[in-house]
């Protein structure tokens, strides 16, 4: 079993991921090929997967079988388990919780194309659907505080040899710091100007135009203000909205075009580098009476993505310090991208 | 002039350093070779550097002529700039700040040696010695909050190609993120328990024995309970004391032989991996009234070293999200260190 354990000193809650345990020489990526032959994730390779959880098919067509848009499964090996119960307890001084979740895989197209800015609008917009579909699904469990979102594109990016487009999901009983780090800074800027700080820095951001990528149907895509690495774009919704899984039908392809638009402008731009993307959105709320679940529209939280390309090793001592060094500005990195012809 | 510039949700300030600016092609580091002839670090090249700022040299030796053991100098290519004043202002909603610091490298050894983990013991002790003399003298200037002394070694952990032993340090004008957090943390330990966090966590580990990597001559190592990283390596002096600069000389050989060992086990056991160090220790304390500079012994922090080897690329999401998922236990890591001869 898998365990959660607590930094005694800052409070971070990392995943201990035992039955994963490799030998020291072990820790180097296999270098085995990535064919098609050999993808497990690929339409008629039902049977080297894990059961569906959730599909987009086409009518009549069979769970586990081929006719499928998208395709979410469990992960075979996942990081933390769905089976149990949880069980915080103290190790002398330090904190620990068993490691109970859920780790499944969305798997993009039933074709193998490896970069999902290669699939169609439509086709992402399904993504984004089988997302929302997990994310309402696994906050009907109690014992999950977040779902996180999450796609590595490219080895670089932490993504495995086996290129076939999919993300992944990690349900959570702890909110991930980060995304409590964003909420109690929302919510100190909410209680001083009683305005959400991303609605504010969208209507800055859409003025002065510097660090525009794209805006349009009701979406911007921006390189940060204050970015950590080159590049790094996020992409908002104009609309205030703390709760991703609200989203309506037409909204999913305005933001599949979206992030089509961006993840191409980032392959031309950048010569297809490896890249992260992130989902924050509100953590689930809970009714105290334990009669059921509700997400809250909350006034200081609105969720975005995040995109961070993965150039070259650009990080060195960033990893123990938490302080960022760039070496490119948003502006010039946002004009560069607003040029290139996706 | 490089900007620094704080993220508008969560505070964390980053260096935008625009006088690094490259066009977005030319990211990938340059391949050139690694010859001891074109090193700029080498005794006999020091028309190659800046002049020095400190070094420890033979006597009757010329500073910056050959005859020195360990030699500081100001980077070429500097992050951060020394001269003028802080220049706090806002652009909208956003925080700006000039980007006033020193950016110095200190370089470990005369000869063409790339891991420290080579030099001899009382070698390193020199280079703890510049960390501090450094670090003591960039006090005075009552501009900077905290100097971050870190190493990148390999070209996965961030260093160039150029493979000459050396440490950089960084003096900034804001405390960076992760320190600010761990004296947070720390306080927050101290007022419940009223004593020091990592004093019990020093205790613990010796009582448990399970994570620790070596004891002695008033050290520990230690892999991190919570490790975000395989084979993360906390060295932390056993008796409390905040701050690092005002170790004796006789520790300081204790150091630098609790160093060689701990950096050749890693050496030995993953094979030459890159790896990041970073020392954390208190900010400095000002007088209100500007009368001098000092540093109060504070009770509730403690000085210590994070070693990160830079495994594969095992980091995915982790970058947008402070959720770490560790692939192999912090025992087995601390088992397979002790085995380790180095």
């Amino acid at each position: 079993m898998p365990e959660l354990r607590k930094d005694p000193v800052i409070g971070r809650w990392v995943i201990i991921a035992v039955e994963r345990s490799r030998r020291p020489k072990g820790f180097k990526a296999p270098s085995h090929k990535d064919t098609e032959e050999d993808c497990p994730f690929c339409e008629g390779k039902e049977d080297q997967t894990p059961h569906e959880i959730f599909a987009i098919r086409k009518e009549g067509s069979t769970p586990d079988k081929p006719g499928w848009d998208t395709r979410v499964v469990p992960s075979k090996r996942p990081f933390l388990r769905v089976e149990g119960s949880i069980n915080r307890h103290g190790r002398g001084l330090y904190d620990v919780m068993s490691g109970i979740g859920a780790h499944e895989v969305i798997i993009e197209t039933p074709k193998h194309i490896g970069n999902i800015a290669d699939l169609e609008e439509t086709q992402i917009a399904k993504t984004v659907t089988c997302w929302i579909d997990r994310f309402v699904d696994l906050g009907r469990d109690e014992r999950f505080k977040y779902v996180l979102v999450f796609k590595n594109y490219g080895v670089a990016a932490g993504a495995g040899h086996v290129k076939h487009s999919r993300s992944q999901l990690i349900a959570t009983p702890v909110t991930p710091k980060r995304v409590k780090e964003e909420l109690i800074g929302s919510k100190k800027y909410y209680e001083y100007h009683e305005r959400c700080v991303f609605c504010d820095l969208v209507h800055q951001e859409i003025e002065s135009k510097d660090r525009i990528v794209l805006d349009f149907d009701g979406f911007i895509a921006v390189t940060a203000f204050a970015s950590r690495f080159p590049f790094e774009v996020w992409i908002l919704p104009k609309e205030h909205n703390c709760d991703f899984s609200s989203m309506g039908v037409e909204k999913r392809l305005y933001l599949g075009k979206v992030l089509k638009k961006v993840l191409t402008k980032l392959k031309v731009a950048l010569d297809d580098p490896a890249y992260n993307i992130v989902l924050h959105t509100a953590p689930f709320r809970r009714k105290k009476a334990k009669t059921g679940y509700w997400t809250t529209i909350e006034d200081d939280y609105h969720w975005h993505i995040e995109i961070i390309p993965r150039l070259g090793s650009t990080a060195g001592f960033e990893w123990g310090t938490g302080f960022y060094i760039c070496p490119i500005t948003p502006e010039d990195a946002a004009q560069y991208l607003r040029e290139v012809e996706e």
